[in-house]
Order: structure tokens, then sequence, then C-alpha cells
């Protein structure tokens, strides 16, 4: 079962998550953020595909536990500095004061810029050079995904490319950091960026169908924000029935290209479907 | 000559800083933002501590000039945050507009996390576990620094703790990847733990007193701000004078360290009188 499956990968990932964190207990405040956003009710998909992705290429999930935080980690101070008021500013993240809110924005910001090095922190723990690559890489290009975005660089016929730098970046570095601790082959990795490319999409595209028609208190945030601001989604370029169709044909190129890497793909299989059929 | 040596050891860190920063050329304003903090005509103390370090150990520069370049990354992301309306509000450094003076806040934040990222995407091209560690280690630490300070967590007593994370850890970061890169031996990187911790409290003291007596055309930003602020540094908590007094000792703690290391210390010396003399 997937929630089960979730669940387990989540409690590895947040025991783990929790020890890195005592790196900066002795700065309170710090400290004290960084577990508020990284302890927020986040569903942890992310690390669960690093992990998921090593035990699919024969990998054990203790191998990948401190790549999952890794990517996990830069994933929150994403979020922390995505909601500031320069940026997206949210007020609410996941049903509660997003960070600049709870601790002020020079906390917030700190928080975001520890939570990076904390990243990379965990990953010196563990001797793995092609996770390092693939997760600072994967880091790096949501930032220019979001510099594209914050800056309209990107047109209607960028919204892919873009999109694919802002989210389907940190999903290729969940899935490649993982099969690299599994010491995946050529043929694995390949399958596995087919797979997250198309997985990032899904994800993007049905982010925005909720943003366009979800539930504000199962989201925990304010929806409809994205046209009111005249953002450009999949839904404000498309409609919510194209998106639609989109998201379906990308579930399908996930599917068989996770498929390739090992039949028993469950996991990934009732992601997939999950993800499609999301409410928040 | 100091100012040979810190021009060679330039030249070598700008052309490897330059193409690193051209992993970011698909996204034009995060790349020009880049480009805009990174050469700012920044002094690359530390990258030159890096390379310093591994050749003081016996190594050669080309083998430490990624993880210098990952040090400097880390310091100019530092300093645009640090320069933000949230955190100093600064509106000058090194006299131009600060980042988010020339690009808006929303892309200084950005620069700022792009460049972080690309300090770690620098470790990867580079097999140094140790390095990685160091360096993260530094990054995470210099925020923990910030925290405390923002968040005045720390009174006098503290004042050496805080600053030592603030300026030291990098140091510390600088010295000890550049020596990892070199191999060094378990005596010569406690050595070079010690010069580093001295020398950055020599180099914060003098920071505290140019900001309370230096010239604001040379320094190329406001001076006084820090009296004006009621901001607790050397100079507020002990009066310029007794901060003359400690910078003096910090300076001979610090010589004498890396002379434990290896006799021929010319740039460490030059290096230390300088600071000790500084005008900007």
């Amino acid at each position: 079962m997937l929630s089960e499956q979730l669940s387990e990968y989540s409690r590895l990932t947040e025991r783990k998550l929790s020890e890195l964190i005592d790196e900066a207990s002795c700065a309170p405040i710090l400290n004290r953020s960084m577990l508020y956003s990284v302890f927020s009710g986040g569903k942890r998909v992310r690390p669960a595909l690093c992990i998921a992705s090593c035990e699919l290429c024969g990998g054990i999930a203790e191998d990948a536990l401190l790549a999952a935080c890794a990517v996990e980690l830069i994933h929150t101070y994403s979020l922390i500095h995505d909601d500031l008021p320069a940026m997206d500013n949210d007020d609410m993240r996941r049903g509660k004061p997003s960070s600049h809110k709870a601790f002020g924005e020079a906390n917030a910001i700190l928080a975001g810029d520890g939570l990076q090095a904390l990243a990379f922190l965990a990953l010196a723990k563990y001797d793995c050079k092609d996770a390092l690559e693939y997760i600072s890489r994967g880091a790096l290009q949501m930032v220019i995904g979001q510099s594209l975005d914050v800056n309209a660089e990107g047109g209607v016929d960028l919204l892919e490319a873009l999109q694919d730098y802002k989210t389907g970046a940190l999903f290729r570095a969940a899935v490649l950091s993982g099969a690299a601790c599994a010491h995946a082959n050529a043929a694995q990795r390949e399958a596995l960026i087919r797979f997250a490319n198309a997985y990032g999409m899904l994800f993007q595209i049905t982010d925005d169908i909720l943003d366009s028609t979800g539930d504000a208190v199962l989201l925990g945030k304010t929806v409809g924000k994205d046209a009111a601001e005249g953002k450009l989604t999949f839904v404000t370029a498309y409609g919510v029935e194209s998106a639609k169709t989109h998201a379906q044909s990308y579930a399908k190129i996930a599917l068989d290209a996770v498929k390739t890497v090992n039949t028993d793909a469950a996991f990934f299989t009732e992601l997939i479907q999950y993800t499609l059929a999301r409410k928040s």
C-alpha cells in the first residue's frame, strides 16, 4: 500500500532529519525555525522517491537516507524563501503561518540558508560523489527556474522548460541520487531521468490544477492566486481540461519509464496514480 | 610580495569562478546578478588562504582551486543576503549598489541561493569528501553566527564565540579544505585551525575598528553604522584602543601557529601584517 510505504519512508527520513538539525542546536531560534518548516506535515514525496529509487535499483533504504534528507532539506529551504514577501509573499504554508510570519523575515532567510548548508553537510557524511553532483545541480537548476519565473523570462513556449527547472530538477536529483546510492547502471539512470522528467511535469500540472480548483482548507494555503496574479501556469495557459489531459499523458510516460528499470515498481505505480488524483 | 601573491591567487580563482558561473548562463538575470557580486573587487582573502594552505602543506595550487572557489562563492552569497533590507539593510557594498539595489530583492535572494548551490556543485567536480565536510560545516556555522547576532542571543561574554561562528568558521573552512586538498596530516590541520581561529578574530576586530574609524570612500560603504545601531562589536564593547591590543595578540597567535606547519610561511606572515594595518 502506498500510504504504508510512504509512512515507512517518512519515518526513516524524519529520524535522520532530526539528527541533522541538531547540528544547529547552539542557535536556538535558527534551530526552532528549521524544525518548524522541516516538520510541518509535508508528504515527503522527494525523499520517498530517493529511497524507492535506491531500492528499485537493488540497494537498501539505509544507503539512500542521507541523500533523501539532503533533497528534503533543499526542498524545504526553497519553500521558505519562495514564501518571502519579496518572492511569492505567502502568509500561509501547509495550514500554518509561513516561516517569515512565525519568525520574522531575517530569521526566515537564515533558516533557508542554513537548511541548504545542512543538506550538503548531510552529504559530507556519506561518500557518494555522484549524489553530491546530482543534488547540487538540482539545487542550482531549481534557482534557475525560480529566476526565469520571477523575471518572466519564459513565455508560454518556455513554460515546460521553466517548470522542468523549477520542479523537475529536484525530482531528478532525488531519483538519481537514490540510484547512485545503489550504484545503478547507465540504463537504470536514464530510465529514472525519463521517469523524473515526466513525474515532475505531472506533479506541477496537478499543482496548478489544485491552485485553480482545489480546496483551500485541504491545501492549507490560498487558492486562485496564480490566476489573480496573471501568473503563467499550465491551467492559465491551456485551461483545466487540457491540463488534465497533459497530466494523464505524463503519468503514462512516467509509468512506462519506471517499469523498464524493474517490473516490480508498485510504489512508483501507486504514487503516480495518487498524484494524478491528488486533492492536496 | 603579498600583493603579487594575492594577485596570482586571485587570477587563478577568478578564471575558475567565471567557468563555474557559466552553469547559470541559461537564466540571464541570475547569471548577471551572480557575476555582479562575485566580480565586485573583493580581495579574495579566503580563496587565497585556501590555496596558500594547500601549498603550505605540500600541495599545488591547482588542487585547491575548486575548494577556493566554493569558499568564495559562499562568502559572496552571505554578503548578498546580509545586505538585504530584512538583514543589515545596506544599500552599498564595495562602492557599488548592493545586489538588491541593483537587481531587486527577489533576484538578490535568488542570487545568494544560487551561489550557495554553485559552491557545492564546484565541490562535486573534485573528489575530496573532507573538503565538502569542512566547507558545508563552515557554511552552516556562518548562518548560526548570523542567527545569534540577528537575534541578539549572545551578550558581551559571547561576543568572541559569535564572531568565531560568523567570521572564523569560513576561514577555518578555507584553510582546512585547502589542507585537505594536499592530504595534510593531523598536526598540520590542528595548527591551521589555530591559525584560522586567531586570524578570524584579527580580521573581525580590524573590521570593527574600520567601521568605527575608517574612511567611507576607501571602504566603499557607510561607516559608524555599528555604533549608531547600538550593535555589539569589539569596538563598541571594549573601545578602539583595547580592540587594537586584542588584534595584536591574535596576530601573534596566528603567526606562531602557521610557522609550526612550515617555517617558509611568507604569504601568511605578510597577510597577517597587512590585515593588522588594513585601511579597507
